[in-house]
């Protein structure tokens, strides 16, 4: 793909999320997806993302920075929102928080098939000193 | 810049850090350079790297993904090391680890004028535990 239409499809994936349409993943996540080297396959994957939402009522997806190059999508998320009870070991107990994602994409025949996800949980862990 | 360039021009910058040729640095850093929203300047991104590589012997930096589009870099970072003390205020004391770092860069003229790491923390706690 050109970057420009990665890009897009990218921004049409987040979309996605945001609407929690979760019958429609499927267009933008391969039935083999890994996730940071754990073999979840789609409805692993969606699963994850369903218990996300779960968890964080006002959970949304925002993208800060995007950057595309034919099958690589890179993209620093944006978030602010409040987890019910632990969150990546924390105690936030539906305290808000802001915070950043930044994460890797690879693509296989137009679809997201391996993803790497960091999440800035120093930033986190400063919040709630 | 083409997006060839661009990853040319960063695995040069990466070259230079592996070398601790601070001396060229500038050539690859804006004098105004932001590090997570920190004005560090070119002298306090310096100091910072030199005081990583002082407290991290090993250090050595991988990539092991790489995404440019014109003006904007996404890498991932892959690093081996064993810091002494602490480190991320976790008690590694020159335990061997393994993490990633995905981080995004924004060039100006052709040089690094924003940067935007995350650090996999997660998996350093990981590997104490």
């Amino acid at each position: 793909m050109q970057a420009t239409n990665t890009k897009n499809f990218y921004l049409a994936y987040i979309a996605c999320l945001n609407a929690q349409d979760w019958s429609r993943l499927g267009d933008f996540v391969e039935a083999d997806v890994r996730h940071n080297d754990r073999p979840l396959g789609l409805a692993g994957y969606r699963a994850m993302l369903e218990n996300d939402f779960a968890r964080i009522p006002d959970l949304r997806y925002e993208v800060e920075l995007l950057v595309a190059d034919g099958n690589c999508v890179g993209s620093r998320l944006r978030f602010h929102y409040s987890p019910q009870g632990e969150f990546l070991g924390l105690p936030v107990n539906g305290r808000r928080v802001v915070f950043s994602e930044n994460v890797f994409y690879e693509l296989r025949d137009g679809k997201i098939a391996r993803v790497w996800s960091v999440i800035d949980k120093s930033a986190i862990e400063a919040q709630l000193a």
